[in-house]
């Protein structure tokens, strides 16, 4: 990337060990994008003393002194009130125009909140939706959404479409996305209706969506979709699922061979291949969901993220920026009346 | 087991391979509970040529020959009409009292369509779910419904929790389970609406169950909770996210090991450590699903399950029998006006 006026907000605050592991992770992300900027917000002292350590990023961020700091237990209707936290001024500074994405690792909840209020959905976007990148076997997808909408609606989930498949666009490099709708069955009428009208509004669009039809839970990890929609709640029980037996798994492999010796020894010789395996697994190198919908990026890092996790979230809202992402939403959706669409498809559905 | 009178029916004709793999399947049963019999519904000639291969076979199962097979395209709304196939006479089998219970491979629409129609649902049960057994990372647990509701009020969830309550201490002597509901969040109020009001009809019911409140997906694998209710969608989905993840990592892993020589010599010092996990996610020692909730005990072995996952189907229906599951949802339910409870648990929530 060489993007002279790219501009990051940081919340410095959020997460375990910040702003320690915040700021390393911004270090590790200028040595690879050395054009990006950031405007730090959190307690200036703090931030400046881990600062010290880095030399490299003295000339490239500016420090925002903050008073307060969103907590994990913080509710989302409390937090949208306080102007005094640095999450709050981080993504103030994206709807000022003074940065052009934001990457915090606060509590959820706020960032969806307040993003929410102080950026604005997109005109013609119904809800936002939280999307991320997950690995299948031969690469990579994005699902959404993963929890900020647990109902949603025929034309909810057209949207989150139309969304996913520019956010694959500008996230994977990917031309022309292969678009599913996650259901229980693969046949036209399997599944909650408002899957079926989704179909039909994403069909009946002009949009021209790649739209291979639905796809269930356990063919997504085969490379058949870029883009996988859902409703909120059942992305997040999706998600979930497969990380809980991840590390199921990885927990029983480890036992197995802690428990053997032939198995320890053996483990030597696979030390190659399970270094293989484990980055394609290495959940830091797909950190940074975002509320995809608003009028401004806002990313969100793993609460529990190292360095390199933060740094992946930051590289991941600057490729955005620089792909334009929103302005790709806005224009996409200029031509589309889906309001419209809908209600002829709930008239051909029912 | 040493019950002389259990009597199990069997639909010859379904799954994949048949009748080869259920005869087989019948064999190893056999071989670890002589005390079963069976009925065998299905072509009889191929039948016949089939057990002429398990001289112990005989004495303890009687042919009957049904002209017809339910195929795996056949609709639920065509199946339940035609008395002719091999899995509705095995059914009618349960219904007549010649049999305890039915295990089909075939169709699971159509297997859980004629059950409903010909076993009925249990008195003051709304809805039957279907139930299976699952591995976590100390044993083993059960979650329902997976698929046979689409959407679920909070009624149909606590009859769920009830059932698969007693499912577990049948199935798995556990004493007294820990039901929980999959839930996308652990606070009172995250998630569906219909998931609160479960909780709180749960809560409400003198059934003292062991309830301990909402468990999301990625918690599921840590041993917490012994039965896990969820509506059929999020059910299945949750199920095949789990199925889709073990065969990615169980893929890419084989790959890994394929491309590097040294790797493949791990793996030889390995073998025994590789094999005692595989034992752990072996698909066939968790094969037969069972539609719980109905007034005969109706299992579904997988269709592509081999003889040993048939087998195991079929011990499993047999032990399921033995403890009495179908009296035993009866009983519980006889001092219990959910209906009542319910009412009051909508007025409460909203």
């Amino acid at each position: 990337m060489s993007n002279k006026n790219l501009v990051i907000s940081i919340d410095a605050m959020g997460g375990d060990n910040s702003p320690r592991v915040v700021i390393e992770g911004l270090a590790l992300a200028h040595k690879r994008n050395p054009d990006i900027r950031f405007l730090i917000y959190g307690d200036e002292a703090k931030v400046k003393a881990e600062m010290a350590k880095f030399p490299s990023l003295e000339g490239i961020c500016e420090v925002f002194h903050t008073q307060e700091a969103v907590k994990n237990e913080d509710k989302p209707s409390h937090v949208i009130r306080n102007r005094a936290t640095s999450m709050y001024q981080a993504i103030e500074a994206v709807k000022q125009g003074k940065a052009q994405a934001v990457v915090s690792a606060g509590n959820t909840g706020a960032l969806m909140a307040i993003s929410k209020m102080v950026l604005k959905t997109i005109q013609k976007i119904h809800r936002p939706a939280i999307i991320t990148i997950m690995p299948h076997e031969a690469g990579r997808y994005v699902m959404l959404d993963l929890g900020a909408n647990t109902e949603c609606d025929g034309i909810n989930l057209a949207e989150f479409a139309i969304m996913g498949n520019i956010y694959a666009k500008c996230a994977l490099n990917i031309d022309r996305p292969r678009v599913a709708l996650m259901n229980i069955g693969a046949e036209e009428m399997k599944g909650k209706e408002e899957i079926h009208v989704a179909a039909h509004i994403i069909k009946s669009t002009h949009l021209n969506l790649n739209f291979i039809g639905y796809i269930e839970p356990h063919e997504i990890p085969r490379n058949k979709a870029d883009v996988i929609v859902a409703d909120g709640f059942s992305g997040n029980i999706a998600l979930k699922s497969v990380e809980g037996t991840c590390h199921l798994i990885t927990r029983l492999v480890k036992n197995s061979i802690k428990s053997s010796i032939m198995a320890k020894i053996g483990l030597l010789f696979m030390l190659g291949a399970a270094k293989k395996l484990k980055k394609t697994f290495d959940p830091r190198l797909y950190n940074g969901a975002m509320l995809v919908g608003l009028n401004g990026l806002s990313v969100k890092s793993h609460g529990g993220a190292d360095a390199l996790g933060f740094s992946v979230a930051v590289e991941n809202a600057a490729k955005l920026v620089a792909r334009d992402l929103v302005g790709s939403i806005r224009r996409e959706l200029e031509n589309v009346d889906l309001d419209e669409i809908s209600q002829e498809a709930y008239y051909d559905v029912y």
